[in-house]
This record gives structure tokens, sequence and C-alpha cells, in this order.
């Protein structure tokens, strides 16, 4: 049969229009895709990360992970925010001692109260974790979840960083939002897993990474549930729940998540057995990354003899474990979204 | 212009021809969309949980929820799969004694062993929760959580119930399993909150609804990570981490959650406090169900007298707090999915 060409013509024509509008990808064949992580500088780091996801997410890959076992976890301070001169919720602390003074007068003569309001903080701190612990129990305790929220939420709004005079909240690494969200894009499910305290992160961490409540893992105090005329409330107890730290990042990531991640990211040695749990899983790739803090600059450099933030183990077994070591110096064009481009 | 005709009839068939391909949804616009809740007779249940969804995520409704805050939270036994003779956990427990008595002698002459092992389970569980709680520690800690997580999946492929000789996860609620998967298609997330065991739960609660693990909150015991050559562990051990039951779910909603719940369904008092919770949140309309086992025939029936799945305070409340009483035997068309429709 002699085909009809009148008619296969147009046909044609019509069908490479709509395969056209209908294949996007298809469209820009001359044109590089977008570059997932615009703030992170060609190189190693960058490549690293981009060929992981790419072998783990292609259907035809040995190393396909499917979308339900794509957990990738986080540590907060220091990893996806700044950490120095103190870590964020210390400051808060303060700041929250400091507005609660006036029902306090007897903190005028107790440590480590009386130093904290007297701007010394060496002094008030130098009583150590005991000096911390009651300073933070003071403040994170006794009221319900619902104030205390309102004034996590208030004091983002309104407090700033000494040295940048920004808000605490804008102190994220811009390289590890577009990190967090590519994941998600290519099927990964993110989560926080921090040795800060989940009732603080959670009120702004939704905004700021993408992150909800749910997937937020962290150190807790316990609450208890009391209801009187139909108006039940959680009152925030001064007594510690579970400490989100070392060796409890494996175990706060068996209790909340109850997956091993197959992509775990920190930067200090509290961060060291989530790593070494992530690493040693078998099955899967698994991929670790350590945020080494090399940039004086523009943030702070710190490693191996700092108080905040210690790096000394991590390093060390880097190459062992094939861990990315990250340097935020070179290989990220900002820090943070504020930062003109390197 | 005179229009060619020729080539236009062409393009407007391979045109039509292509938004039918591309547009199913205009395809069948004389039909009625597809049930979702397939198993759910017609009535006013059905209608109030449709209603609900419905207004709440109508982008135009006063009542619309954002999908960040549509957390959806669902108790386990009793109210996604049944919990009588005894929570199936505990079937699970003494199956767990009677494959490990071998390794035990002792057993023999030891209360509450002694009893399970002559399948004496009156007598065995005389000691009331002193007893559960001495089985669910011998069975339930001293291993890794991976050799935990493969008992539970071993048992679930093997196990079968005593009355309907179904396996154990064959005995889910179709209408829950509807409900949980029409809310997700919805943007709703939805989460488990149970008394029951955490580690027991997850190994197989995401193919059985739809559930990820890290989205079970449940009872649980510590754990402890250990580390040597490079192989590290998470040991079970036998101690109390947190019993997410009565005031405690609330509670366990908060520490792994964080979100005040849109949408709680439970079956029992231990559900009453996570009910409350929900309802007198304000904010946003709430929808409170209580699962009535009133199907002696096709499953139990039982409420105020009931020592599993005792349920008296929710009922007399309902009405204040305008809960869902759910009628088991003559709201759902089926109770499990081999059921043959009523």
């Amino acid at each position: 049969m002699k085909p009809n060409t009148k008619f296969a013509t147009p046909v044609l024509v019509v069908l490479s229009l709509l395969v056209f509008a209908f294949n996007p990808v298809q469209e820009n064949k001359n044109t590089a895709p977008p570059d997932p992580l615009p703030s992170w500088n060609a190189g190693t780091s960058k490549k690293a990360i981009i060929d992981f996801v790419t072998k783990t997410t292609s259907k035809d890959s040995k190393d396909f992970i499917p979308v339900a076992d794509r957990i990738a976890c986080f540590d907060n301070d220091g990893t996806l925010w700044s950490e120095q001169p103190m870590y964020f919720q210390l400051a808060f602390a303060i700041d929250q001692v400091k507005a609660m003074a006036p029902q306090h007068p007897e903190w005028k003569t107790t440590q480590p109260f009386q130093a904290l309001l007297e701007d010394d903080i060496h002094t008030a701190l130098a009583g150590g974790e005991k000096a911390i612990g009651q300073i933070l129990m003071t403040t994170h305790a006794g009221m319900t979840t619902d104030v205390f929220e309102k004034t996590v939420k208030d004091w983002m709004k309104t407090a700033t960083h000494p040295k940048t005079k920004k808000h605490y909240n804008e102190m994220i690494y811009q390289p590890m939002v577009e990190l967090l969200k590519y994941l998600r894009l290519n099927g990964y499910k993110t989560f926080i897993v921090s040795g800060g305290g989940v009732d603080f992160m959670r009120p702004w961490v939704e905004q700021a990474y993408g992150i909800p409540p749910d997937q937020v893992v962290g150190s807790s105090g316990k609450v208890k549930y009391e209801s009187a005329n139909g108006k039940p409330v959680l009152i925030k107890l001064p007594e510690i729940n579970f400490i989100d730290d070392k060796e409890g990042k494996p175990v706060g990531i068996h209790q909340y998540i109850g997956k091993r991640p197959v992509f775990t990211a920190g930067n200090s040695d509290g961060d060291y057995a989530m790593l070494e749990w992530t690493s040693t899983a078998g099955g899967y790739p698994r991929f670790g990354m350590i945020v080494h803090h090399t940039d004086a600059e523009r943030e702070w450099a710190y490693d191996r003899a700092s108080h905040i933030g210690k790096l000394e183990k991590g390093l060390d077994d880097a190459p062992k474990y094939n861990w990315l070591v990250v340097d935020m110096k070179n290989d990220w064009k900002k820090i943070y979204a504020f930062d003109k481009m390197k």
C-alpha cells in the first residue's frame, strides 16, 4: 500500500512539536542542566557528591538505592550553621537568663547567673558542664512547650550575632542548604541529628533548611502531660531525656529514624560514631562527609585544638573510611547566603 | 487566506488523540471519581471523613490546612490491626520464649516461663505487668538491633493467628489501610503512635500500611552503641526507654513528631490523652476518631469491660469532643483484605 504522504507529513510535524513541548529536557539539548550546587567550587569535593548521588539514583546502576532507603543525616552545629564563639543555643540561653533576671533577684549573687548578668561569660562558664547544665535547665524548663517555642521564635527574629550582626538563622551555610535540597530532589529524606536541643531547633529549621520537625533528632528534656479543664499542656521538666551526641547519635538514629543512613555529614568528633555507624553498614554504598573549618576570614578556622567542635579522630580516620573532608575555604564559593561570591 | 483544510484535519485528529492521551482526567468527564474508601459503607462515618479531608485540603476553604501541618496519628493495636485474644507482640514474645527454651533449662521450673512452655497462658500472665515485663525483656533485649529485626521478620512470615490461621500482618484493617492512603494522597503525613514496641513494628509496617520507620512512634527499650574492630552494633538493653501509652502518647508526639496532629485515631482509653491533645489544639479544625469494636462475628466485640483495649472514657467523652465513633460492624464492608465484602 502506498503511504498517504499528504497525511503523514503534517502528523510528523505535529508530533515533533508535541515531543518538543512535552520533553523540556530534550528542548535544551545543547544547554548544560542547571548546577545543583552553585555555591560549591568545581573540584573533587563537589564531584564526589554529585557522583554519589548520580550512581545511587540511576535505575540501571549497580549502586542504585531504593527511595525508601535514601536516608541522609546531618549534624547541625558547625555542619549546617556556625557554632562560634559559642553554640548559638547557649547564646539564646544567656539572653533568656538576662530576660528572666528581674524575676530572680537572687541571681545577682548566685553563680553562674551573676557572672552572666555582668557579661562575664568566661567566669560563668568556668563551672564547665555543670554551669552550662544549670543555665540550660533554668532557661529550657518550667514552662509549657508552646511558650518555649514562642520564646525561641521571638529570639530568632531579634537577636544578632556579635561578629556578623546577622540573625542567627541567617548564619546557615548556603552550600549545605543547596546540598540538602539537591539530595531531596533526588529522593533522599534529609534528617538533622544534632547534639543541640530538639525543642530549640524545631521552631526554625523547617524554614531554614526545608527539614520538617519530625525529621529533627536532637537532645531533649523530659516533658509531662497535664490536663485541666480541657486545656492540656506539656510542661518541660528540668530533667534530661536524651543526649544526642557522640555514641548517642547512632542511638538517636535508631530510636527516631529506625534505619541506617546512607549519607551522613558532621564536623566534629561528636559526629564520629554516626559517621562510623553509616560507613560500616554495608549493603549499599555509603557517604560520609566532614565539614572542615578552614576559613578564618569568612567563618572560623579550628579543628584538633578547639574546645568547640574539636575534630581529631575524624580527621585521622577520614582516609580509612573514605570520608570526604570538605575544605570550607577552598570548596565553598560563599559561606552564608549574605556573602558575596568568592 | 484560505485555510489549508487538507493539513488541518489530520492535525486536529492527532491533537485530539494526544489530548486524550495526556489528560486522562478529562477522558472520564462523565464518570464519578473512584471511591477512595471502597471498604467503607456509605453513611455518616464515611461522610465525616471525606468532608473533613475535603474542607481541609480545598485551597479556598476557610478550614484549609497547609500541607506542612497535615499531621495524622494512628494508634496501632486495635486501630490498624487486631489485638485479640492478646496483643500480637505478646504472641511473638511467647513464641520467642519457646524458641529460646533449649538454651534455658532453668525455665522448666521458673515462672512465668514454665507456664508458657506448658501452654498455660493464664498462669503465665497471672503475674500481671511484672510477668509480661519479664517475658518482653527476655525476648526483646540482649541481642543486637539487627538480630531482633530479623527475628521479627521471620516470625511475621511463619506465625499464624489461632483464630483466623492467617499471618498476623494479614490481620490489618483494610478500611484503615484505605484511610491512611486517602490521607496521604491528600497531603497528610501519616504516623503510628502506639504503645507497642517500636522495634517490633518497624520491620513490617512500611509494607503493611505504607508508613516508613521514621514515622513510627512507639514504646522502646534503651540501646547501647558498641564498636569493636570497625564492626559497630547497637545492643538492646533490658531497660525501659519510653512507654508510649496514655499520657505518654502526647509526650511521644511532642518528642518524636514535634507538631500537634490535626487527625488522630485510636480505639481505647490508652488513646484518650492523644485524642484530647489533638482536639483541644485550636487553630485548625481537628478530627478525632475512635474505632469501636462491635463485630463479634468478623472480629471481636469489646469496649467498657474489656481487659485489652478497654474503652470507657473515650466513649463517654466522644460527643463532647465530637470524636467520630466508627462502628466496625456497620461502617465496614470488610475487616481484613481476605474477608468477603459484606
